[in-house]
């Protein structure tokens, strides 16, 4: 009845330098998108302003605001208890924004937010692979590793709204452990993260002579996408990376399953383009380290969202579910 | 109005050795208890008419079946989702044995069955510490590490009805890595539970020839009895022990932590009664560890229901969820 009198929902993608907004139907096709550059407001109050001025062509085309049910946002240190963005280190504002409330007033619609991962597992289960499914881990792969663990068919915000923090899973407890972002050692985000593809690429290539594409690039400069596009070429040294990385990926989604013990796990992000070469070890590694009572249970899937397209729809999918 | 109908619940804790029933009111209060030998029934037929016969007299005293609202049991390897205990290596039943079903055949009142340490978080939630909690972890400490993981307030159980077993998690990836009973290596459970603390005292007096009252003992005979107990005494080696448990442990769960940002983590079972012994090296390993977003934010908390009590009213507690 709803998806009916209010066939449309908002997605915004709040990126540290872009933010995409998108008006999306029930069936995940983004019907109209929209983008403001995220740091040209020092101002949370002109940056809202500016986004519903930029939006406003969009929900015209779409028959105007009474066809929205909802608006959503996926955001850095999004907390969905209370709406806020949390002291985010890549964003302008400090402190805590009320982002979902602004937009709220604003546009006379209700407004959900929540962290970038947690919106991309709600897109995932209202749109993508992960469609029926009550109990799936989201992993996504990017400049950080992150993660929205769904749980009899809800979300997973904890106590506090910030939880499924899993790129922080220790695997790494010797001394000579990479130091994460966060400030820990050992994190599994400074290993499965680009930054931590690109760190292995740095490491495998001082390790050895052997000969590889990456080394025509200063080793400062390398990035994971350099490693993606050696290992197309068929670099052996580029494949290693994977597999390592993969191998790394698989052992701790072993040690997650134990927690929650989903129906699959869903990897998204810039290293999955890799494919079979991150996958096929990650799976082995799972199979390898699972407890043997939940072998073979769990699926590892890639997402089914277009990448240019899946935060966008990921933010959206809140929309449906206020 | 129900539980002033029906004013009583009943609790099974089924055991390797014993099963103990207990009819327990709203407050967690035994209003009665009995008990039968598990091993002495290799048909689970005669195991439930057992269980039923012993139960009648206090059952006769609560006022008859009607006044029982319903039963649950706390039994290894029990799926809550089918109430069948499944494979269970310490029991002579073996494959998948409808418990649940059964008692609910013989006694006309609703059944539910979970492991021991589900069990116990729903007790916990019920009569205990986490009263009113929505999000918090249950940790249980006996021959194994077991766990029981309240979200959203409600008990995880997976896609399988087999979640939470953080006594799996790797702790230890070196070549070195105690091998667990689960036949993987590095877990949890092989250095955090009664035979891993054994096994640490045994690793600890072999290291050095520093005195200490475990030396009177035969290593192969220590058990984390005698390691209480020496400690108890101030035993320097016999504190080393549980220095290094919870130090172990508290790093463990500032792993469970990014999970599901738990209010609080709650720890039940024999080592527990070291006290601060154990608990300050767990504390202070937990803040060392934690993400800092989560910084002082969950409590680390000794469970509030008696010992001997603990599992039947745990048990007892999933028959009011029914």
């Amino acid at each position: 009845m709803d998806k009916i009198a209010k066939p449309y929902v908002i997605g915004l993608d709040l990126g540290g330098t872009n933010s995409v907004f998108g008006i999306v139907d029930a069936r995940g096709e983004i019907k109209g998108s929209t983008a403001i550059k995220t740091q040209a407001y020092p101002d949370v109050k002109d940056y809202v302003q500016a986004g519903v001025e930029a939006m406003q062509p969009i929900i015209d085309v779409a028959g105007g605001i009474d066809k929205i049910k909802g608006m959503g946002i996926g955001a850095p240190n999004g907390n969905y208890y209370t709406g806020t963005i949390e002291n985010a280190a890549n964003l302008l504002w400090k402190g805590s924004v009320p982002l979902a409330r602004m937009f709220e007033d604003k546009l006379g619609v209700p407004v959900a937010l929540t962290n970038d991962a947690n919106a991309a597992a709600v897109g995932e289960m209202t749109y993508g692979v992960a469609r029926g499914m009550k109990d799936f881990i989201m992993i996504t792969l990017g400049t950080g590793v992150g993660s929205g663990i769904v749980v009899n068919g809800q979300l997973v915000y904890g106590s506090d709204g910030f939880a499924g923090e899993l790129g922080h899973l220790t695997i790494d407890r010797t001394e000579n452990a990479r130091l994460c972002g966060c400030g820990r050692k050992g994190c599994l985000e400074a290993y499965c993260s680009a930054t931590g593809v690109a760190r292995t690429a740095r490491e495998l290539l001082e390790k050895s002579d052997r000969p590889s594409l990456l080394r025509e690039i200063n080793p400062k400069d390398l990035t994971s996408l350099d490693v993606s596009i050696a290992a197309g070429k068929g670099d052996e040294i580029a494949k290693e990376i994977y597999e390592y990385t993969g191998k790394l990926l698989g052992d701790a989604c072993a040690n997650f399953a134990i927690f929650s013990s989903p129906e699959a796990f869903v990897f998204f992000g810039g290293l999955t383009k890799a494919g079979d070469l991150l996958m096929k070890p990650l799976q082995r590694a799972y199979d390898e380290n699972i407890l043997s009572s939940f072998k073979g249970h769990a699926k590892l899937l890639i997402s089914g969202l277009k990448g240019s397209e899946a935060a966008v729809l990921g933010a959206s999918a809140l929309g449906w579910e206020i």
